[in-house]
């Protein structure tokens, strides 16, 4: 029987702000398109960790968030790295569905600077979201 | 002669936190990769915008932080992204002598989560860092 892994090596190393959190990059694993950011509290780097999907903590809803747990959109995660300053962490992931954005569109980074204001740069896939 | 730009349309789109900051990554506009994350006050996305160089606030030393100006590396912007709920900035750039790290090391992203702890997985290019 396997021993369960001791993840406190890498939680130990981690600065949560203020409200126990950090920031988190969700990174295509193949294409390198930046996803979405959002925030980790313990328990989600922890299970993140050990389930190998993306789960995140909701600020808006103050609760733990199993990316993909309504939408089905979930995150299978190939790498976690953390910052040199501790208080941010990068996922590598394979996207299921292709959609990381509540808007059903792929990336959450929709909007690029222009003169005249932000210009929507990317389609909605899925037009139910 | 030009008129100035006016950046206020693309300013009131953006949601500060209570500390009036946002958070930006830097990503390589040529590989994709994820170079640092860092914050931005609207003075320093205001400059990012107007001069299309990196320009952060540092939370550490509270003042604006224009990438480069200590250690030469300098950040070249090829393209400012906004999510979609307005809290985090995605910038695109070219970075100078291609270490975005203040250890020297090409990518502050350079811990790889293992069972066993936080593995560095990048060299330092620049030992005088």
């Amino acid at each position: 029987m396997n021993q369960p892994t001791d993840y406190s090596a890498l939680l130990s190393q981690v600065k949560w702000n203020a409200d126990g959190l950090v920031t988190a990059i969700a990174q295509d694993d193949l294409t390198g398109d930046i996803l979405m950011l959002a925030w980790m509290n313990e328990t989600a780097l922890l299970e993140t960790l050990a389930t190998h999907r993306g789960v995140y903590f909701s600020r808006s809803r103050n609760k733990l968030w199993r990316k993909g747990e309504e939408s089905g959109h979930t995150q299978s995660v190939k790498a976690v790295l953390l910052d040199c300053d501790g208080d941010a962490i990068l996922l590598k992931i394979d996207q299921k569905g292709g959609i990381a954005c509540h808007t059903g569109r792929r990336s959450c980074f929709f909007r690029q600077a222009t003169a005249e204001g932000w210009e929507v740069i990317a389609p909605v896939l899925d037009e139910t979201r």
